[in-house]
């Protein structure tokens, strides 16, 4: 229950962020894809083969330095189920590898169509009385527009399977303000009120270093509110996006934890996995070039929080 | 561009309806069940081959009737990459059936990330030169509390590929009141904002019935907001959920639509799905009574709204 799991291995790593998998082919070095290419076809399923061979060669080179990976789904369902498939074959990967694996899938529905996505994504699935694991993450991100609802039924495979939630709190991009800066009646702004039903649906899941199961997805790019809703959302650990290629510093970030470092995991997701470029390396050299800039990053972001103690 | 095609869909069939293919294993004959599990075993394999073939005979069963259908993503994640290719599947055939397919995914990030859920769902992936449909969708739900920049990602593709997303405003569930009925210093709710966002979003990508490519989702168990809102957001196309199992009639519903019958679908899952339980049938019959259905929810429908004109 909650996020205890992780928060050991950030304690253990000395390292409170979180490497995004969001592999544009693009981004795949050219050896990869055409093997993946001649093996496969120029077809999803060749795109899919080399996103889990680039994927794959990342996790080998930050698994003990870096506690978590998040592969953000999109990037996957975009070539089809055969992406799908790498994205369950990636979780499984940097499971094996020992690291906490967090979904970005910003899911988001209702009673059993909620539960449906909890089993896929945290729990399992019955199939003529066998209970298989469809992808196995240890968090996943949602979505908090549709209200306890969409909420509740994460909560029972979250204290079972001792798994997390991240819910959009403050996000990082320009307009997330249009909704979500809005003042409602009661004084508070939206994200604040979010805030507050993050810390309520939390109340029962608590774990053993003050944060729950329930955490908030709270952008590095608005440090005011990051320093606001940690005050305000005391219980509730951040998943921070927004530092690196978003414009966020780790003098941004330093507002997403507490005063024993903990309470945050900030994630780098292009400002890892296209590390070679910054460093004037080649394209090949890319999982070597991301360790460098995973320990520059854990570098900066720990000169300005301090050791992390639990 | 926009839901041109689907309301002349619905104009043909004189049916604004569309049918929930919301698969769980329970809902499948005994007899599909048992031939898949025989072909390839008790696996999320065995199981999504068999949601695929329940589909496939309510597909035929209702496509010149329906003019819709919207399969719900997360009862095909649940089974894993096996699942989310049975919904591929289950799509394609829709399609060659000549039915508009809504998925039903509430997808929701921003910049790159949401053109690659657009391109995921409704555009094509390019792989070596060649663009590949990965699911290929007519119109996709998404989750607008990002703000624009989780919506404009999508316009493009909405108004090159003829495409059209519904924006969660006011949902069916009871706890959609908690963040969506909170009243805003400015005056309005947050789900009236929500659907002033929409008219906004959509106002590039008019068709020529008067509604843009930027639909809502407003649920018939709030009949009252149902009528404010299709007042408040004229341009605005409704898919509606909450008819049937979840309490609301067509005396609730009709408050989507316009004077002439145009301005929404609406949705039923579980009381086509299972209209055999309801029928005094047995489970082998569940393709005939999913028909006799929706004629009667159509007859219910039309009862209430008169002819439908464009």
């Amino acid at each position: 229950m909650s996020f205890d799991r992780l928060i050991k291995k950030i304690y253990e790593t000395q390292n409170p962020t979180v490497a995004g998998l969001d592999p544009k082919l693009d981004y795949v070095p050219a050896s990869i894809k055409n093997a993946c290419f001649e093996k496969y076809g120029k077809t999803l399923e060749g795109a899919a083969a080399a996103l889990l061979e680039f994927n794959k060669a990342l996790i080998d080179s930050l698994c003990d330095i870096v506690p978590a990976v998040k592969p953000q789904a999109a990037y996957y369902e975009m070539y089809g189920w055969q992406g799908v498939k790498a994205l369950s074959d990636t979780i499984s990967y940097a499971k094996e590898k020992g690291m906490f694996v967090i979904t970005d899938g910003k899911r988001n529905d209702i009673g059993t169509t909620m539960e449906a996505y909890a089993a896929a994504h945290l729990g399992s699935t019955e199939v003529a009385g066998e209970l298989i694991d469809a992808f196995g993450a240890d968090a996943l991100t949602v979505n908090g527009y549709l209200g306890s609802d969409g909420i509740k039924p994460l909560e029972k495979i979250c204290a079972e399977r001792d798994k997390g939630i991240f819910v959009l709190v403050k996000t990082s991009n320009p307009s997330s303000g249009e909704l979500q800066d809005l003042r409602l009646e009661n004084g508070a702004r939206v994200y604040e009120q979010m805030g507050r039903m993050c810390e309520s649906w939390g109340g029962s899941l608590m774990g053993e270093y003050g944060y729950s199961a329930v955490g908030a997805v709270v952008g590095a790019t608005y440090p005011e509110q990051l320093g606001e809703m940690r005050e305000k959302a005391p219980h509730t650990f951040f998943l921070v996006p927004g530092y690196g290629a978003q414009g966020g510093g780790a003098e941004d970030a330093k507002f997403a934890f507490d005063g024993n470092g903990l309470g945050a995991v900030i994630n780098s997701s292009r400002g890892i996995m296209c590390a070679w470029k910054k460093q004037g390396l080649t394209e090949e050299d890319f999982a070597a070039a991301a360790r460098t800039e995973a320990l520059r990053m854990k570098e900066d972001i720990l000169s300005t929080i301090g050791e992390i103690k639990l």
